[in-house]
């Protein structure tokens, strides 16, 4: 029999990515999101979906930095509140897993680097407090239910957030629109690939260990500039400076060795070629 | 002109307590609480009551440690979301300073004691995470506001909810009940009294201390059976003894030497006598 997962927040960017590719990989995927009348919040929705599934996939978050900042107790009702509720939920049904879409912006400031999983969590971001609240959550001696917690890189993909800075400055450029960077351009960010992403989840599922936290990031350290040089290649247009943005998260450097080591997972696909495929769409 | 302060929780046992405390000292308090019509999550009722403040007194939570295991969600909607709309609007109403009630819970299990600040946060019940993503929300400083977090022991004294252990040990030796302990009774509480705690956020606002943690508890280790033994010295009584409760805490020494440097603020009550007052009500 095939193994059934549910998967929260597939109408979202990586949501819609895990679900795919775990039914490609011949997994069977029920969808749960708050856009398609399922809410994490109502016990009744929750038990449906739960009494269904062997493993949960769960993604459903304010996904979005920004309307995080904007909106901060939505990201706290949404991660924190509904992270705690499906925790509680999946004891009662036995699910034999709860794989969990955290970030590593929940490090913080770099107290060394590369950032392992034994570096301390120090969130200060409504998004990564809540994703860091959650993870608590799900960790509870209270609640009992098997976990695994990935700390995902900065994620680029089909079905993007069009505000997120790859699709925003692929729009540009192939509107001929000049591509504006706030900041310097030299913060990097270790890109990984939703595809990559989603054989995290995958592999997390297939394996039997539990209970523990991997960082699951890009290798390469791309630069916002490097981002907008290598977009204007395909489709030259100017770009600018423009002032840094609010509480912008470090650049910080991450090993992904434990997921290496313990799930067999790697970053397989490297940026160029990931970019490449997103600017064919 | 009188300091004006927001007090929330106020129906609540030490939100009570620390509103009558700073009225008899001389504030003008502003009560807050879900329970009189008044909801953290709704900008008009916070714009309505910061418009009116400098200070903030922030005490409303699930703070029954068994309703916040049963319902972590509302836990988390109260404590985590409730507190980043709290300091999202206290920006913009340019409120001097918000003190937080957080717990000494928010530690977990002890890596060393007696546990000062510096120790690592690592809570494990929604109780404590929701009050610790609170901590982090408040502290965010996307928000930018300053703030004074007090992590308190376990506090008793008047108005304190019937299920808590002493009120409960009191009412049962009273009608001549058995005490039932759950456990051997040997986990000690470091027991501080409400009168107590509420001069801490005294001195937290007449202080210019601000963006630090203070540990704010007792001083008396107290055992559970010594409370038991101490109470049916005034109400003779049975005592006997039951099964653990799950996800019970630690018994943990703190100190709370910081509070005393930096605020002044010492425990003054011992705890026999703050026990003999409750015992006369």
């Amino acid at each position: 029999m095939k193994q059934r997962v549910l998967v929260t927040g597939t109408v979202g960017f990586l949501g819609k990515n895990v679900a795919e590719f775990l039914e490609r990989n011949g997994l069977d995927v029920l969808p749960f999101d708050q856009k398609t009348g399922q809410d994490l919040l109502e016990e009744k929705d929750l038990e449906k979906a739960l009494s269904k599934v062997d493993f949960v996939c769960h993604l459903a978050a304010v996904g979005d930095v920004y309307l995080a900042a904007e909106n901060p107790k939505e990201a706290a009702i949404a991660g924190v509140a509904g992270t705690a509720n499906l925790a509680k939920t999946s004891q009662k049904y036995k699910i034999k897993k709860i794989i969990y879409a955290s970030t590593w912006e929940v490090y913080g400031e770099p107290k060394y680097q590369p950032i392992d999983e034994k570096h301390p969590a120090n969130p200060d971001h409504p998004y990564s407090i809540s994703k860091y609240a959650g993870e608590l959550m799900l960790k509870s001696k209270l609640f009992n239910v098997p976990w695994t917690i990935l700390r995902l890189g900065t994620s680029y993909g089909p079905y993007m957030r069009k505000n997120a800075v790859i699709p925003a400055f692929i729009n540009l450029a192939k509107a001929g629109k000049t591509i504006k960077i706030q900041g310097t351009g030299k913060q990097t960010r270790a890109f990984i690939n939703a595809n990559d992403v989603a054989n995290a989840f995958y592999l997390a599922i297939k394996s039997n260990v539990k209970n523990e936290i991997f960082n699951i990031t890009g290798t390469e350290l791309v630069s916002i500039l490097d981002l907008a040089k290598l977009i204007t290649q395909y489709h030259p247009t100017k770009i600018e400076f423009t002032e840094a943005r609010t509480a912008d998260v470090p650049s910080s450097l991450l090993t992904s060795e434990k997921a290496k080591k313990m799930l067999t997972w790697e970053a397989k696909i490297p940026f160029k070629k990931g970019l490449e495929e997103l600017l064919k769409l």
